[in-house]
C-alpha cells in the first residue's frame, strides 16, 4: 500500500542558508518611525566597551551580517557589535548605555523572520553569541540551566549523552540560539506535543536596562516553586523589549526511543481535518507533529529546489505526520491502524510511510525546505497566522483569488496541529499592486475570523503596523507601560513592538 | 505476585472536608502586620454594591465559611460578601473600592492552604462563585474558553462529553474554582504528565484594580499568539495580587482511554529514585503520576481513618504510579515490563496492581487522604517544598531527628516525580516548642540545599515571612514595584504575599 521507491537525500537543511533575491533592499521605510532622541556612539563610548569587553569583542568592522537578517529584508546601519562573555559584561555595557541614552538591539542567532534582532538605525548591537560558559544538566532530574547563547543544536548534542532532548525543534537549529527562543516564544515542529517554552520555562537570569544595569534572577532550576510572581515568565516573547535574558533554566525532556515518520496526499481540506482526527484518535500520546503543505508547496519544491514529491501523484494537500515514542513495536502497530483508518476511509487517496532515518530525513527537508524554496520566485510576501480550523485553509483561497494575476504563487503550509499556518504570496520582485491587494486586508481578514496576525514569528519591524489589530486599547496601553516599567529610557530594541 | 485482596472502598474524598482541630484559634497574629490605612466599609458602600450586584448579592450576615479558610487556620473578620455574575459587576465592584480605597480579597472555592482567600481584617470578600455562565469549548481544537467560577470537576463533567479532560487534578476538584487554580499556579497529581498551567493557558480575562476596574483580554483562545507580551502568564500564580480573573482560556486535553495504577513497597529512599527512573524508562509518555508515601503516612491513615494498607508488609515507603494512555494492550505491556523489572531487580519488596476503577479509587484515597487523617492529630505544621532528589527525603531524616520527643509524627508524601514534598509534623496542639525548632531552620534548610519553601501552595499568609529565603533584593524589589504597576493603592488581597 505504501510506495517507499523515492529519492533519498540525506541532506540536512537545518544551518541558516542566506538567500539573496532582488527584494533586498526593500526596508519597509513607509512605517518607518524617524531616529529616536538617542545619542551618538562615539569613540569614548567604544574605549569604555573595550573596557568592559576587551578590544576584540567591540567589532566596528566586518558587520555587515549582524547589521542584516538572514532573508536580507532588513538592514541596519549600527556602528558596532559588542561581544560580551558573561552576565557581568552585558550588565555593565547596558549600565552605560542606560546612563548615555545608547539604544540597543540584543542579537542571538538572528534566524528571526520579522526583523527583530537587527538595528534600524545605528542602534548597539548585543550580541549574546559568546555567553555561552555555563551548563549544567542534571538527568536525574531533567533540568537545564545553561547560558543564553548556546545553539540549539549544540544544547541538543549535549543532552542525548544522557538519553534527553529539547522539548522544541526548530529549522533554525544550527544558528538559533537558546536565550533567543525563549525571547521569541518560539514555537516549531514539536509544539504540537510539549507545548509552547512557558511549559519548560523555570528560571531565567535578565540584566534590566535600568540604571544599575540589573542583573535579576527570577524562578529557578526546580520544577515547581510558587514563592513569588511568576515574572520570567513575562519574557517569553518579549522580543528583547523588557530586558537581555543571559541564563535559563529549562526543562529537558527524555530522548523518544522511536520516531516515525508518515506523508499522506490528501484530497480536500475537510479530509485533512478529518485526518487530524483521526491521528488524536489513533496517535494519541505519540504524536508529536502535524504539519500541512498544499500542492502550490510542492510545486515550489519542485520548480524551485528540484525536490520530487514522494508520491505517484499530485494531491491538493500533503500532510506530515510525525510520532515520538518509547516502545517500537506499540508505535508500529498504532501507526498501522492510524494509517488503515484514513485509507480504508478514503481520507487520504496516497500514502508513504518512512522506513529509515534517511527517507525520515527527506520527509522532513520537503517541509523544511519550502520557506527557502519560495525565495527564488523572487520576492515573499510571508505571513505566520493562527486560524481556528474551520477558517485555516479558507484564507488561502480568499488570498489566491485576490491576487493570482499579480502572483507567481499562493502557498500554504505549516503547523496544521497547532493552528498555525505560513501562507505565503511570491512574485518576481516587490509589487506595490500586490502588497496593497494584500494589506491590510489580510490581517482583517484573520482577525475578524478570530485568528492571530502572528502565530509564532512574532511582532519585530514586520508586524508593528498590525500589532493593534483586535486588541483592546486597555491592554495595549497596558502593554506599554510595562515597557516603560522595565526600560524607562526605552533603549531596547526601539521602533519595533513598542 | 500481585496481592489484590484488599478491602475496596468507593468513596471518594474530592469534596471539601472541614475538620475542626483545636488549634483553629491560631492566627499567626505574631506575623500580622497593622490594618492598613483602607477605609471602613459604610452603609452607603453595601447601597451601592447593592445597585450594582443587586440586594441577595450582598451579604453580610452568615458568612463565617467565607472569613474562615477550610481548615479553620485564618479568620478574617469581613463584614461583606459580594457575589456579582458577570465581569461588568465585577468591574464595577473595583471601580468602587478603588475610589473609597476598600481593601478587597478575591475568593474562588477557598481551599487554598495558606491561608490566601481569607480576608485577614475586614477585607470586603469578592466571591467569584457566581461568575459561571459563559461556557464555551470547541472539540475540534480542544480549546475552552470559561468564566473563573466554573468548578474543576463540573468542566470536567462537562468536557467528559467530547471526550476531552483538563490538563490538571486536585483533591479540592469538587470545590475549586479554574480562576482560583489559574491564580494559585495550582499543582496537583497529573503536573508530571501535561506541565504547569502556563503549559496549556492561552488566555485571561482581568479586572484591573485601577481607578476604571479596567477589564483587559490578555492572549486568546489560540494555540499560538505572538501579537503581544505574554502578559496574562503574569497572573498565573499571583496569588488575586494584581488582578481578579474573571475568565479564562485554556487548552483541554483528550481524555485517555486507559488508567493504570499500581502501588509498591520500597525498603529505601534510594530504591524509590531507581524506580523512578525505570518507571520514566519503561512508561515513557504514558507516566502520568508517581507519588511518594512514607511508613508514617501510612500510619496515619491506619491510625486516624482506619484506612489500611494495601500490601501485606509495613514497607518504609510506598510508591504509587499512575499512567493515561490510549491503548489497554500497549499500556499493560508497558506496566508488565515496568513492574517486572522493578520487583527482578528487588527495588520493588511488594507490589500491587488495580484491576478496577474501585481499586484506582481505592489506591488514589489512601494518597489523597494522608493530609486529612493528619489533621485528626490535632494540630499539623504543614510544609510543601521543592527539593532536588538527592536532598529530597532526607530533610524529613533531618525534621524528624529535631522534633521527634514533641511531634506526634513527621510525615512526608508527595509528587516525587516533580520533585515536591509535603512533610507535615503534627502534634496533639500547637506547640511553640516545635514551631521553634522547626521555623526558621526548616526553610533555611530548604533554600540551602536549592529548594522551594512552596512548592504548589503558594504565599499567602502562611508563607509571607519566608517568601525573601533565596531571593535576591533586585527580584524582591521588582515584585512590589510590579504590584504597585497593577495595584496602586494596594486594595487587593493585603497582608500577604505583599
Amino acid at each position: 500500500m505504501f510506495f517507499l521507491g523515492y529519492r533519498v537525500i540525506n541532506t540536512r537543511i537545518y544551518t541558516r542558508i542566506l538567500v539573496h533575491t532582488s527584494a533586498n533592499a526593500r526596508l519597509f521605510s513607509s512605517y518607518l518611525p524617524p531616529r529616536g532622541d538617542f545619542s551618538v556612539l562615539t569613540d569614548k563610548d567604544l574605549s569604555h566597551f573595550e573596557r568592559i569587553v576587551g578590544r576584540t569583542a567591540v567589532c566596528t568592522t566586518g558587520i555587515d551580517a549582524y547589521n542584516t537578517d538572514w532573508m536580507k529584508h532588513y538592514k541596519g546601519s549600527s556602528k558596532c557589535v559588542l561581544m560580551p562573555t558573561n552576565v557581568h559584561e552585558v550588565s555593565e555595557i547596558i549600565r552605560h548605555c542606560y546612563e548615555r541614552r545608547l539604544a540597543i538591539v540584543p542579537q542571538s542567532g538572528n534566524t528571526g523572520l520579522v526583523g527583530g534582532s537587527v538595528p534600524v538605525y545605528d542602534e548597539i548591537i548585543l550580541s549574546l553569541s559568546k555567553v555561552k560558559k555555563i551548563f549544567d544538566f542534571d538527568p536525574q532530574s531533567g533540568l537545564l540551566d545553561c547560558d543564553a547563547g548556546f545553539i540549539l543544536e549544540h544544547i541538543n548534542e549535549k543532552l542525548i549523552a544522557y538519553n534527553y532532548m529539547m522539548p522544541y525543534d526548530l529549522g533554525a537549529k544550527g544558528s538559533c540560539m537558546v536565550g533567543g527562543n525563549l525571547s521569541t516564544a518560539a514555537g516549531g515542529i514539536r509544539f504540537m506535543r510539549f507545548g509552547p517554552i512557558h511549559s519548560y520555562l523555570l528560571g531565567l537570569e535578565v540584566v534590566l536596562p535600568d540604571k544599575n544595569g540589573s542583573i535579576v534572577n527570577f524562578g529557578r532550576k526546580l520544577r515547581k516553586d510558587n514563592t513569588n510572581l511568576h515574572i520570567h515568565h513575562l519574557f517569553v516573547g518579549s522580543e528583547g523589549q523588557l530586558g537581555v535574558i543571559t541564563r535559563v533554566s529549562l526543562g529537558a525532556v527524555i530522548k523518544p526511543a522511536i520516531t516515525q515518520v508518515a506523508m499522506l496526499g490528501v484530497m480536500n481540506f475537510a479530509d485533512c481535518c478529518q485526518i487530524l482526527s483521526n491521528a488524536r484518535k489513533y496517535l494519541g500520546e505519540i504524536l508529536s507533529a502535524f504539519e500541512l503543505m498544499d500542492l502550490d508547496s510542492m510545486k515550489s519544491l519542485r520548480d524551485n529546489e528540484s525536490l520530487q514529491n514522494v508520491f505517484c501523484s499530485d494531491p491538493p494537500f500533503t500532510i506530515l505526520i510525525e510520532t515520538l515514542g518509547s516502545d517500537e513495536e506499540h508505535d508500529h502497530q498504532k501507526m498501522d491502524r492510524f494509517l488503515n483508518e484514513v485509507l480504508d476511509k478514503n481520507l487520504a487517496i496516497d500514502g508513504i510511510q518512512a522506513k529509515s532515518i534517511e527517507e525520515i530525513d527527506y520527509i522532513w527537508k520537503l517541509r523544511e525546505t519550502i520557506s527557502l524554496s519560495l525565495m527564488r520566485d523572487g520576492y515573499v510576501y510571508k505571513h505566520d497566522i493562527s486560524l481556528p480550523l474551520e477558517y485555516f485553509y479558507k484564507i488561502t483561497e480568499v488570498i489566491r483569488e485576490k491576487v493570482k494575476s499579480q502572483a507567481t504563487r499562493v502557498v500554504a503550509f505549516g503547523h496544521m496541529g497547532d493552528g498555525n499556518l505560513h501562507l505565503n504570496v511570491t512574485s518576481s520582485e516587490y509589487k506595490e499592486e500586490i502588497y496593497n491587494r494584500l494589506y491590510p486586508f489580510l490581517y482583517e481578514w484573520v482577525v475578524k475570523h478570530g485568528g492571530s496576525i502572528s502565530a509564532e514569528h512574532g511582532i519585530g519591524r514586520l508586524k508593528k503596523p498590525y500589532m493593534v489589530f483586535g486588541k483592546m486599547s486597555t491592554c495595549l496601553r497596558l502593554s506599554k507601560e510595562l515597557k516603560t516599567f522595565f526600560d524607562p529610557r526605552h533603549i531596547l530594541s526601539p521602533y519595533k513592538m513598542f
